[in-house]
């Protein structure tokens, strides 16, 4: 099976175990289920859980006990993006085509609508204790690891800094440090959860960890780099938007051919490292390859 | 010692807890850390981690393994206010006689306040694995209770039906699934992980669920009473904000009168139960009975 249509197919596997989480039940706050299925079900790389699933199954485990936290991480990503749509956060009217949650829902709404997505991924992550209760160890590891990397430390520390630093000047450092909250943060949550609910040892945890510190940064920089490059239609959003907010990117700062670079060198030491794990990688480092020279 | 003197001294004693489990790092994003603490350390009725504190107590149970959880239900009360208080929401700029989040740092950051409040209190209830690693099965069922009582099917669902009936007319049934949602599911859960954690038998946590279902819905009714009967000075909010709100109430639904003897009758019924309970509950009917008549 060629890697395109392999990665369809998982897509889709994903969707399916998102969609068997969310609730359906007909209650008076309906409105509600309804927005979160809107931001959820619209699609999207599913980057997240798929890195997560795949890197669990790298090292040979195969527990439904890794679902709870797929859906949970994809939660948390899609929460922060509801909310960073929010016309006092980076006020954007569209997202993956659509129309954002606030143009539909209303303001107050798309309010409630994150905090449900973000307080849903622990209702949810927390079902893990039901499927494997065995395994609690691990999955109070990584409910840990969630917390930790979705929070004040991680993502939305990230988000903090972007949001104070807009229209000043920062250093190359600064930038980097940004990313790594903001983006990375996320990114190593879902590689390294994969890895310790699958029994990795803790070596392989920490190259996994590595690994992902490369992919979330060089993801991000390629995000940067379509912000210029791209066309509206292909992204599904605005492109230039990093202009239009005054927010400092890779490109601004050190041009698109060296932003290039960058992202190659990224890509070549975290596959490197993903080779000397000696584990079944082929399909993650195929994933690795298409997410760092994605076109939207 | 009188019941005055013990109450605040047990405040006193939970804002120790609660300053204990907040961040204090010096980091890029340390406003948020100011932002939390503004919240969080901003005084209040403590009442949530007190009724969680004093049921634990009250089945004889001490271990700080309670201690995570007091924090992350005073974190989630304190979240949903700084939401509530945003323009696109009540759009208060006063709290507890002091300006509100948004109005002291904009409101991007009192978002990512909220935000990082609500995420953080489940990093922190987590730390009860690393407590008492033998009472996981307790802590996992606690954790449940917490996020499904904050979500939407708890409070979340609340806030989300009680903007969606602003201006409308509606039945004192749905009223009462409002509160019951909105204000009740934080009280619930505050007592019924109490109970969980402590040890005490199903029997006994069904009767605190009870008790706390009518405490929680005593203490809303007392609310609205409050905000017709008060003061701006004496509340540090203002006053007749349901009405300007165009907020149903108990008030604008049965009378002050009725309203007054609903409360009066669910203390009761609330003391009664505690007392078949046939523990040391003599603080916990104290509390019960200062919550229902409290002046603020």
């Amino acid at each position: 099976m060629n890697f395109s249509l392999e990665r369809m197919e998982k897509t889709k596997e994903i969707e399916n175990i998102l969609a068997s989480y969310l609730p359906g039940a007909k209650v008076p706050q309906e409105v509600i289920l309804e927005a979160m299925r809107y931001n959820l079900l619209a699609g999207g790389k599913r980057l997240r859980p798929m890195l997560m699933q795949e890197t669990y199954r790298m090292f040979g485990a195969s527990s439904k006990v890794i679902e709870p936290f797929m859906t949970a991480i994809e939660m948390i990503h899609t929460y922060s993006l509801v909310h960073d749509d929010l016309p006092a956060m980076d006020d954007d009217d569209y997202r993956r085509g659509r129309e954002t949650t606030h143009k539909v829902y209303g303001e107050d709404i798309a309010i409630l609508t994150g905090d449900a997505l973000l307080n849903y991924a622990f209702e949810v992550a927390i079902q893990a204790f039901e499927i494997e209760p065995s395994l609690y160890e691990r999955i109070a590891q990584a409910l840990k690891i969630l917390a930790h990397k979705a929070g004040i430390f991680g993502m939305i520390g990230g988000q903090v800094i972007d949001v104070s630093v807009v229209g000043t000047t920062i250093t190359k450092e600064e930038l980097n440090e940004i990313y790594k909250l903001k983006t990375g943060a996320l990114i190593e949550a879902s590689m390294s959860i994969g890895a310790i609910l699958s029994g990795a040892s803790k070596e392989e945890q920490d190259v996994v960890l590595q690994i992902a510190t490369k992919v979330g940064r060089a993801f991000q920089i390629q995000d940067d780099i379509l912000d210029v490059t791209s066309t509206k239609e292909v992204l599904g959003k605005p492109i230039h938007s990093d202009e239009k907010n005054e927010k400092p990117t890779y490109v601004s700062m050190i041009g698109l051919k060296k932003a290039k670079e960058e992202v190659e060198r990224l890509s070549q030491e975290a596959l490197s490292l993903l080779k000397n794990l000696h584990v079944e990688s082929e399909y993650v480092a195929g994933l690795i390859q298409d997410l760092i020279h994605r076109k939207k």
